[in-house]
């Protein structure tokens, strides 16, 4: 065991986080039972890719039925980043004794998850354990965001749907019930995106975010241009004009506007569950050149789905004031990648303009074995980078990495 | 020396190899000479980037003075992974003292070759120092497929040719001559191919395979449309609908259809025989999506060229069943990028889907330094990610190495 | 302390240098106050991206002021490659005793390159710390060439203007001022080229270079479609055509053509002076393969701008005898890349084609820093690949590494 890595992995694990992303459901933002976590799409999608029937993933199939097929087909995939996080949280929630996980122990991990997950204060609990202070929620832009406390599940505004299913009648259905304003020409439609990103401010928002295809170009139209779309309902000239419009949006609430560049969606249509997304990995950052040019007041935080991208993301982070880089996403988000997108970063981006991680979780359980994978990975880059080659000492190697789990969180969300 | 990975890497040396490609000529699997293992493409190619005038390649020269002239420029490219194949082959089959191979030496080992290679039962030796089961070839589709062991020489049939040339009147020629099919319409096509798997399966054959340039995307066309497309040689339009009616075939025999992605023929026009091809890094598997889709029986064991597109086989591997990873081919096969990937591979796609490697050897004789370069970094990955962190023992680690070098080739071909 | 990695370090350090790229102003090669170091692109631009305010750039701003104010921001990118150049400077030229820069040094460090670099001869010996035989020149193609020693200020001509400005007006007067070619024809154009390179040959030049946005394909037009795209001043179809003429006068006078590929120009367009240029990871080296086999006697030495295309430049090189890997350019001029690319190269390709490094500095006090970083992880590399497989001595290791440093440069460049 490496001493001085076991070192810089102690004191990062005194930092406390504030995870910028997450899918979490502030309404029920912990597992009820162990399907919670391993109906998570990363442990069905290998388990399909590995082999398994999707005749099993039906509802009318019993739940511990259904988890321990997902066991049984862990077997193929236990050489995988994600079957680590699942020991982890079996060991670290529910005081799983061994160091593998097979489907011999299904039935004690689904018993033992119903007992620990009814326990009176788990959210607490969980919360504590992770020392996880405040987590970006990702809600869709008619959520009522009632009901929890946003000092620590923040709401942040997803766009997706306003950006790419405008044209369907039921987005602007939606929109006119939320806002009051029936979007059918460019001045109401502005005015639809300032209501609502108005109400979400004064909820305690912090972020807007959206996803976007390998081949997206932002891009205004004029009033009349946009009128023009409106009206036929045409998707492909709407699209990079309406988000043009959200970005005006965040300029004027101040808003940093996440941007999660390069996923495809539904390439394989028959893959179960929000595992149908896939990539073309001929993608450019100079496709939002003039983005970042008309925006210098908007922080854009970037996620590139691809490792390729990630010397785009440096390189574009070290010249524009507005490009901050953020995190590891998905596809992006297992050792080898972190490793070389993380020691790409940190030896060419001003520290300031870091994020370092986001958990993208859908249960609070996920974010401690998640940022554990990643904080390890951290302490090596830290090592390897700057303690062992005389650059930095320990404390200050200490200090780096809080600013990039923590410090610049506060600060480019302003929180 | 690391100890750890020397015990890894001695338990994977027990492992037999069943090697999924190579382009090995069963009724002269083995050299013949030194000039058969210096005629390889990979060492006239880089004598002659380093500076070698191809006049010594014309049949005229004699075979000594072409072997020298290859280890003369050896001094330059000395540096490479190729080299080093090299003076393993030397010191393992011709008994070459020393550690490095210079012109100096070009008489002791084209005598030493000369004598060794005409052994008796030399082949046999070869193939049981290599403990090499089984190993398949690359077969064009008029193959006779005689006076081997199929057990041994497992027959693929490459099907570039079918695809590329359809619209060549001697592929026609040739396919009419092997099958009693004139292929002038769809249905003849569809009966003409199934007629040539069909031989191919009853002779032994576990696999389809074709290499692709970075543009091609696979497409059927009607059989109308596929009428109209061979009355016109139109070459453009037959590939992608001629490539689908393959795919066809194979779900109708249970073959998977091996495809070696991304290379470009003839960029350097003057190259060396087989040192002409390069690539475009542009290039996706989103090309590949509505195949995939269609064909959910098909197993589709996939080679990219360049390591770029690892991310994209990761991915495309983790969530359709039916991709499988397949070894490191050509440029991609030098220690650095087999490390990068395998690293990439062996952490998020579900074990059961890694081939770990193949040799395209032309000769039984490279067949061992191929893999005992592969073996070494597997040992040096395993040791890294699997064994150091403490997630697997050393027995176990070796028992993923074998799945990866035998157990999968096995289970994905039906062996 | 890695002690082998030391030792060849030691051996690496004792190399002189020539250093194949720069932008020295040789009648003004070294610094004349802090800010002709501070000053540099890498410090400004990722001050401004740090949060600097561009104000303080402002001429009028007093030069103590603007230094001050880019070390202050220096505390938000101390964990980047260019901070430890300069902490490197400090201390090597500047006998700046710490291990790290605040703005607190300003004044001291600011005084104290007042003091240093007004010293007598402070041009030879920062030459001869820095073990620099002779370094190259940028010459636009209109510079006098007259003034300093050629010998060790090697000219090259830089052709940018003249293939991608030769539709102005401007660039044409330019021409004929120095060549007294009024060039409005294909064949007046082809003398005046002729003409200029035959005067850089005559002064001393040594290479022809140019930088290449990712688009670019370089394409030859008749001399009747030449005409044509001159009369219409129609840059588009100007700059590939140009590019071939100079090509052929390149081999006329057998000089080597550095291409520096994938720069797109004026992408961030409110960035300080020379921090607005970004790329398009889209490209490809198959854009140059009409080149590559039109001019085998010419030799390409090519630098990538993304390490992204390494392994495109890596098999390029392999299998093209006249495309020479060069140095690492730019955004991919940090460890991590540099790491990366290097041991890509130095296993793939042979090594008299591979040309280290090159330091693109503004000011001879960049070399030896610039240099120190690339020095560190050639030991680095030499001792992962080579001497700890015992594939080499070190002995043996540290004469790849003058190879890469020092013999091929004069080989490649007939010096």
């Amino acid at each position: 065991m490496d001493t001085l890595v076991a070192d810089l992995l102690a004191g990062l694990e005194e930092i406390p986080l504030i995870d910028p992303h997450s899918h979490i459901d502030p309404l029920s933002p912990v597992a009820r039972s162990l399907e919670d976590i391993l109906g998570y799409h990363y442990y069905t999608e290998l388990a399909h890719s590995a082999g398994m029937s999707q005749q099993v993933l039906q509802p009318q199939v019993p739940s511990r039925e259904r988890v321990r097929e997902i066991l049984r087909f862990m077997s193929h995939y236990d050489n995988t980043a994600q079957y680590r996080w699942f020991v982890e949280i079996a060991r670290t929630f529910l005081h799983f004794p061994g160091q593998r996980v097979t489907v011999n122990d299904a039935d004690w991990l689904y018993e033992t998850a119903e007992r620990v997950f009814q326990q009176l204060h788990w959210e607490a609990e969980v919360r504590q354990r992770t020392r996880l202070e405040k987590i970006f929620l990702t809600n869709e832009f008619d959520d009522p965001l009632q009901g929890f406390d946003t000092t620590v599940y923040v709401p942040c505004l997803r766009t997706d749907t306003l950006v790419f299913q405008f044209h369907q009648p039921n987005t602007r259905q939606r929109l006119a019930a939320c806002t009051g304003i029936e979007a059918e020409d460019a001045g109401r439609v502005r005015r639809a995106f300032l209501t609502l990103m108005e109400r979400f401010v004064n909820r305690g928002a912090k972020a807007c975010a959206i996803s976007l295809p390998p081949q997206f170009v932002p891009a205004p139209l004029s009033d009349a241009e946009l009128d023009n779309a409106l009206r036929r309902a045409d998707s492909a000239a709407l699209a990079p004009a309406l988000f043009w419009l959200l970005a005006e949006c965040c300029r004027t609430f101040q808003l940093p506007f996440d941007l999660m560049i390069g996923v495809q969606r539904r390439v394989y249509r028959h893959g179960v569950f929000q595992g149908q997304d896939l990539f073309d990995q001929r993608t450019s950052l100079i496709q939002y050149q003039e983005l970042f040019n008309a925006f210098p007041e908007v922080l854009f935080p970037i996620s590139v789905l691809t490792s390729n991208q990630n010397q785009e993301l440096v390189a574009y982070s070290w010249i524009f004031p507005n490009v901050i880089v953020n995190g590891h996403w998905w596809y992006s988000n297992t050792p080898p990648y972190i490793r070389k997108d993380l020691t790409e970063r940190i030896t060419a981006v001003p520290k300031n303009k870091l994020i370092g991680y986001y958990s993208d979780a859908y249960k609070l359980e996920f974010v401690l074995p998640k940022y554990r994978m990643y904080r390890q990975i951290l302490a090596e880059v830290l090592a390897a980078e700057f303690v062992r080659p005389g650059l930095l000492s320990e404390t200050e190697a200490v200090a780096l990495g809080r600013q990039l789990l923590y410090d610049n969180v506060r600060t480019i969300f302003r929180l």
